[in-house]
Parts: structure tokens; C-alpha cells; sequence
């Protein structure tokens, strides 16, 4: 019987305590590993040689460094990712996630289904790190794995040694300094933010539901708090009243009219929009709910947020979305700055002071030598620049100059140029905004209500990266059309 | 323009700092309180008087309790839920939603879907709490509320006096007094578990692939070692197997010949299945390449567990399903007990020694003057005794015996009867078992294969609680079938 002869099997390899820990995995130790048969080692991966293809490593898998890796060609390169998330988050939808009209998993395009070749070729890898370091004289970058705790097992330090290094560690949210904002407000740039303020905002209403909880308290508990009136902010908002209208009011009976959204903005809300469309915003959010305020905030506590003009807000969830700066590893790197402290790249999304090292999205800026403005920090701009530079690392590699050093003659062919294709935003309740000017100032189409909902809709499902995705995002909206939302607090 | 008016409206309310903190909020306090209007107060739900609806407080949302709340007619009963789970848990797919088959979302049901009187009648309540104490005598249970830390808002307690209570609290998982199986170990019961698991399981993959890290510790974090050889343990092991076969192999294609999964068991895996059955589990698993180990663990730590022959066994990942025994609270309530520490009931489901209460799942057992056996800790049980209970509280109710004390002369008609309609497990890669026998000793269907399998996920999806569920765990299935399983780790 096969699972006496298994244990007979077991019981000849009883070893005494102070063995080799390996006793119960016999046949693992006669495994050769692939890496060492690449005679790279273990410190980390050396240089390629000549023979070899050459190697393009990736800092970042937002949208720019998940683009870039979509386009590059592994016939050509070894690809490799660093990245503390393995997986690229489409930002547009996740304000979607949060009231459960989404799954998290739809909005969540796993990198090796980017970019397979990371998963399957041998030279190719996801590192599951952060960058701690970049050495550009040598070629090389320092990193240290992501292990939540020691438990597991101890982070350790390792270095790759790159042809090309492309940099897109994006940004991180602008806190102005005001203090208690990391402490107490939740942003909404990661699948886990979503995620934090699912959570809180269905353990609000059902605490709110509970017997002994004070008016008070449970007025402060259930009341939203947004601050920042970009398209997150907004469309969060619209979100979230629409929850309240179409979910709330039928499965928290109890409370429904205790529950409120405020949109707190310094300025104007959508200021990147045409005027009407702006008008019809503010009607339409007004119209299902949420108040718009126009305030600076001062302080943030635990339970209220203070205003400059001194007042008090109190509230059971915040919402931070007031704009992105630039993060910490970009400010300590010695290279050459853009405007705003992003890293200075020519036309060529190049850094002109050292060779082979390149950089897109959030996390870089044109130099002022080259004249042109700073890109918005856009998922299409990031985009734009992925798909650009995938290109031109192809065509360097397809002209012999992959290796390190080797592209300094090479003719880099047309700069990158952006061509704004215009702004979407959704508003709730089955309305959205498209704004299909090439700029602020320039004429072009600007349309508002439930056809632009429906382009909306159809611009993301088509640009949601993989099929599954594709296909789970359009069965969570049909279901949620159908059943509503989920609202199981998991 | 709305947006102006909304300003001035808002400009107009401007206080110094030392105000009433709702300024914000001016409308809301003029509205009334729907529980205050019910005269019930804010300490807790006061008893229900003669006119009122008659209240049944049911304790826990596990199969027991929430096939009870499903059951339950809302025009008879006022229906109050107190658990500190909002949702109720189909166990018998927690395991797939470990490797990504099904999305935890799938198989978890919101109370307020198996019983939405809940949400929406003014009587009825869900409360996300912990039962503290139960006072029989008075009709009273004491909760304190579940919070999350006191950032949000701090615990409070309150009281629900009740006509009929019904403790549904389940069970914890048995530990047998062994070192660091809390500490180290992830049980499978919850959702929150099988989320655990899978971050875990993909934290290793990726960290086993990073440079710099030992031989040794790369087969210690891809040996995932399971205790327990129930239809749980198996199930997982199973699935884990076929994760491997299937997925792991593509996509970590780097570590692929590293991962391994051994099955740990004191005795026999499935002791509960047919012979056969179990052989034909013990072929499947082995052939799959889960090794069978038949050993006794004596001690666990952080990254090994060490068995009583002494032999060590290095782990990434450690799943403990060894069965289950009463909870802290279970063993602190003074009721006379069943054998195992159970609660003890007559045939009926009642507890004799008190007035209206009732208990059902796995917290219960026949108190040995029945002189029936205890039955096992299975859904199926449970499933069985709450659709009883429930049917025989609507017969109370409908016999005007529901308020507190009334039910002394009542005709409780037959007793509570368990008829075993046989056990099914899965065991990954398209196999499972059903064991349609009577009991261990009888005689009766014995089926294993893809035969069975198919029966098994059929008995499952119809089983699933809702709709919108059966429809997710369907589309999952297919999903699974057509693009392979998610691996994005969020």
C-alpha cells in the first residue's frame, strides 16, 4: 500500500536532533540550482558578458516600469523587475474597489502576466526588494528584499549589475507637512488602501448600528471625509455617495441618514477640466450628496480634522488624494533634478550624466536644458513613456548596443513627445466627464453624463491589461448591476 | 453656480475652534433616532414587550447560526445577530481560495444576504460584537463591541435581553497543548486565514527567487508542511499540489523543482472515509507528490517543527487543521456540559437547565441522558440542527409562545434526528472522494475519480449560499480553467 511504503521510506532516514535539518527533503540536496549554472553566484548578478544577452533591469512596477516591461523583447534582453509589489495596480478603477462595485484581484495585472518572460526565461527575473542604492559608475544597483518580519526569514542585501537601468519608482502623496496625515488618513494609490478603507468604512456603519454609541459619535463615525478635489478625490466621492445611495440606504437601513460625504478642496475641484464640464460636476456631486467645501486643512487628529479658518471637522474615514511628490529614494539620488524634484531626463527620457541609465513617469521630469514643461504625473503620460522607451531599448538592442556602454554612437532617432489625448473622470450614478482637449486652453470636445459613463467605462475595460482582468472587471460590473455590491466585510 | 452657493451656504457657519464639532454637520441633528424612537434606550435592547414582536438573539454567523438566521420567519421574530464576523464562511471551498482557484470574496455570504430582515426591519439587528457573558436567568447576554483598536472609536459594552437565545459560537481549533502551533501555525477556518496563507505562500516563492539566499533556506520556505490528515488537510494538500503542478511550474518556473508539500498524521488520513476511498486518497496525494508522513509533533518553532522521534522538519509555510475543540467562552459558561466540553442539549436542541435557550454546531453535543452520541463537528450537522431550530422556533412563535417564560406548555413535537447523507473531500487535480455510507460501519456508495469530483463541485455550487455566489464561484472555476489561477499577491 502506497502509504505504508511511504512511511517505510520515512522511517529509514530517522536521524538524531542535531542533524542536518535537510533529513526530510533527501532528494532536494542532489538538485543543481539554475542560477549557480549560470555562474552568476549568489551576491547577485554579475555583469553579463559579451556572449550573453544583455540585461535591462527595471526599478518600480507602476504603470511606466509595467508598460515598458509589456514592450520590451526578451529575445533580445534579459529582463529583470525590482519592485516591492508584483503586481501593477490600475489606478483609474480602484476607487471602484473600495464600495466593492470591483474585486481588488480585477484591478491587480500580476507582473509575470506582463511580462512572462520574467516568470520563464532563465536570465529573467521579479525581485521581490526594494532599491537601496544606485551605483551608475559601475553599472550596478543595491537592493534589499521585502520579508515582513524575520519570522519567515531575515531581509538580506544584493546587488545587479545592469546594461540598461531604467528607473520608475513613481511618487509618493504630497502631505504638505501637515501633521497626522500619515497617521490618520488612508490614501488611494495601493490595491491595500482600498483594501484599509473598505474596512473601516463597513466597520463605521456597522458600529454605528450598535446599541450605547452616542448621536454624536455616530454622526462623526459615518461621516466620509475626502480631501482633495483632483479626479481620485472626485471619483471617490461619486463612488462612494453612490453607495450610499443604492446600497446603504437598502442594507444599513438603520443609519442611512447618518451617513454623509464631504469633498474638501483649497481651490477648485477638477481644475484640469474645461469649465462646463467642472460646472456639471460640481452640480451632479452636489445633487447626490456629497458637500463640497472649500478649506485648507491646518491639523489632522485621530477623529476630527482641524481647518485653517480653525473649525473642526470630525470624521470616521479620511481620504487623502491632494496631488504626489517625490519620494524619498529619488531625493537622496546625486543626479541631476527637473523642476519638482524629479529626476532631469533629455528628449530621449535619458539622464544625460551617466551612460545607460534612463527614467519615466511620476518619478522624472524634463530638464530645463531641453525647454520642454513637466508632464502632469498621469498614468498616461507613464504610459506614453513606457511604450516609448520599450521601443527605443529594442531598437538599441536590435543594433548591436544592448551592453553596457556600447550605445554611445548609436543614433537615438525621434524624441519623445506627448500628445495629451484628453481627461476622464467618473462622477457616480452612471455619469462621467471626457475631456478631449489637447490642453487647458485649446478648444476640442467636452462631453458630460451618461454617454461619456459609457465611454468611460469602455476606454478602461479595453485598457485593462490582461484578458482575465478584462473579462473579471466586466463581470463585477454586471454583477454588481445585477446583485449590487458585496458588502462582506473580509 | 452650485458650487459658489455651496460655498456661501458653507461660509456662513463659521465658528471658533471651541464649538460643538458638529457645526459641520447642521442638518443632522435635528433628525430623531430610529432605536430611540422604539423607546428602547441606548444601554442595550430592553425586553420586549407583550405587543411587540418577540426577540431572538441568535450568538455567532458560523453554518449553524446562519442556516438558523435564514431559517427564521422576520414576521414572527424580531432576529438580533451578535458575532464578530459579518459574514458567514463556506468552508468547504476555504481551501481553493488559498492558491487562487476561487477569490475569497466567492465564499464568503453577508448576513445580510442569508437573512436581510436584518438590514432593513426595525427590530432586527446585526452587531458586530463578542458575547461576554450570558445571565440565563434574566434572558440577557452581555457583548462588548469588536473595534479594531481605539483609533477609530473605543470598545463599548451593551446588553440584549432576548426571548429566545440561541448560541451558535462554534468551536477553536485544538492545539493539544502543543508549543508555537499559535505562534507559528495558520489555521484554515476563516477568511482572514486563507488570505494569510496565500500571501504567504507567495511571499516565498518570490523570496526563494531572489539572489543571495542559501540552498537551504530555499527548500525550507518552499516546503510547505500541513498537520492534520482530515478532509480539510487533504483538501488543502490537494490543492496545493495541484497549484504546483499546474501553476507554479509556469509561472515561478526559477524555483519550480524546490516546492514540496508533505502531509503530516498521527494516525490514518480520512480516518472518517471508506477504505478504498482512503487508499485511492493515499495513491492520488502521493502520485500528485504530497509526501504522507504518519508522525506526532511534539514542538513548533519559527521555522521548523520538531516530531516526538526527535527529527526536525524545516517549513515556509505551516497549515494546522487537527481538529476542533470547545472555546474559552464554551468552557466558561456554567451549563451542564456534553461529553468533549460541548454544550449539553436535550433532543430538542435545548438546554434543559434554563428557560428559551437553545444551542446548535459545533459548540454542542447530546447530554449523555439522552442517551444519544455526539455528533461530529460537519457543516452538514450544523446546516441540519439550525434548519431544525429554525423551523421548530417559527412552530413556537406561530403557537404565540414566543416572548420570554411562554414556551412551558408547548408541544414540541419530534426531536432533533441526524441522518449522515455521507461525506465528500477533494483531492486536487480533478479527483475527490464521496463516501455516501451511513456511517463508518454500513454499507453504501463509495465513489472516487473525476466522477466524483464532478459530484462534489455540483453538491458545492448549489450548496453556496446566494446567487450572486453560485455565479462567482462558477466564473471563478471557469476563469481558473481558461487563464490559470491569479497569483497577484494584494
Amino acid at each position: 500500500m502506497a502509504w505504508l511504503r511511504n512511511l517505510s521510506k520515512f522511517s529509514t532516514i530517522k536521524r538524531p536532533k542535531n542533524t542536518d535539518p535537510l533529513w526530510v527533503l533527501p532528494r532536494f540536496t542532489s538538485l543543481s540550482n539554475p542560477i549557480e549554472e549560470k555562474g552568476i553566484g549568489y551576491s547577485g548578478l554579475e555583469a553579463t558578458r559579451a556572449h550573453e544577452k544583455p540585461r535591462v533591469v527595471v526599478l518600480g512596477s507602476g504603470w511606466a516600469g509595467c508598460r515598458l516591461l509589456k514592450g520590451l523583447d526578451p529575445h533580445i534582453y534579459d529582463i529583470v523587475c525590482v519592485s516591492p509589489r508584483n503586481h501593477m495596480v490600475f489606478t483609474p478603477l480602484l476607487a471602484s474597489t473600495c464600495v466593492g462595485t470591483l474585486e481588488f484581484r480585477s484591478v491587480a495585472e500580476p507582473i509575470g502576466r506582463i511580462q512572462p518572460a520574467i516568470s520563464r526565461e532563465p536570465g529573467s527575473y521579479f525581485f521581490l526588494a526594494h532599491c537601496t542604492h544606485i551605483d551608475a559608475h559601475n553599472h550596478m544597483v543595491h537592493c534589499e528584499t521585502v520579508t515582513e518580519g524575520a519570522e519567515t526569514i531575515t531581509p538580506w542585501k544584493f546587488t545587479i549589475s545592469y546594461d540598461k537601468l531604467v528607473i520608475a519608482l513613481g511618487s509618493q502623496p504630497s502631505t504638505f507637512g501637515i501633521q497626522g496625515v500619515k497617521e490618520h488618513a488612508i490614501f488611494l494609490r495601493e490595491v491595500h488602501h482600498a483594501q484599509e478603507i473598505r474596512r473601516k468604512l463597513l466597520l463605521n456603519l456597522m458600529l454605528s448600528d450598535v446599541p450605547g454609541i452616542t448621536e454624536e459619535e455616530k454622526q462623526r463615525l459615518l461621516h466620509c471625509v475626502v480631501v482633495g478635489g483632483g479626479p481620485t478625490g472626485v471619483e471617490f466621492s461619486g463612488e462612494l455617495s453612490d453607495f450610499i445611495m443604492r446600497d446603504v440606504r437598502q442594507r444599513y437601513a438603520h443609519v442611512k441618514d447618518y451617513i454623509h460625504v464631504t469633498l474638501i478642496e483649497a481651490n477648485e475641484i477638477l481644475s484640469s477640466f474645461d469649465d462646463r464640464l467642472r460646472r456639471y460636476a460640481t452640480k451632479q456631486l452636489t445633487k447626490s450628496g456629497v458637500r463640497l467645501v472649500r478649506g485648507i486643512v491646518k491639523d489632522v487628529k485621530a477623529q476630527k480634522i482641524i481647518l485653517s479658518d480653525g473649525s473642526e471637522v470630525p470624521y470616521g474615514l479620511l481620504v487623502w488624494s491632494t496631488g504626489v511628490g517625490p519620494s524619498p529614494i529619488i531625493q537622496s539620488l546625486d543626479l541631476p533634478k527637473a523642476p519638482g524634484g524629479r529626476i532631469g531626463v533629455d528628449e530621449w527620457l535619458r539622464i544625460p550624466s551617466v551612460q545607460d541609465v534612463f527614467s519615466i513617469g511620476d518619478c522624472s521630469g524634463f530638464l530645463e536644458s531641453t525647454g520642454r514643461p513637466t508632464l502632469p504625473a498621469l498614468a498616461q503620460v507613464a504610459d506614453r513613456q513606457g511604450k516609448y522607451l520599450a521601443d527605443l531599448l529594442n531598437k538599441i538592442g536590435k543594433a548591436g548596443a544592448g551592453h553596457a556602454n556600447s550605445a554611445k554612437e548609436i543614433e537615438f532617432g525621434d524624441p519623445f513627445v506627448y500628445k495629451h489625448l484628453g481627461s476622464m473622470a467618473t462622477i457616480g450614478r452612471y455619469k462621467a466627464l471626457v475631456d478631449l482637449r489637447q490642453g487647458k486652453e485649446t478648444k476640442g470636445l467636452a462631453l458630460a453624463g451618461f454617454l461619456s459613463f459609457f465611454i468611460w467605462r469602455s476606454a478602461y475595460i479595453t485598457r485593462v491589461v490582461s484578458w482575465r482582468n478584462r473579462f473579471y472587471v466586466f463581470v463585477n460590473w454586471v454583477t454588481t448591476l445585477v446583485f449590487g455590491r458585496d458588502i462582506s466585510r473580509i
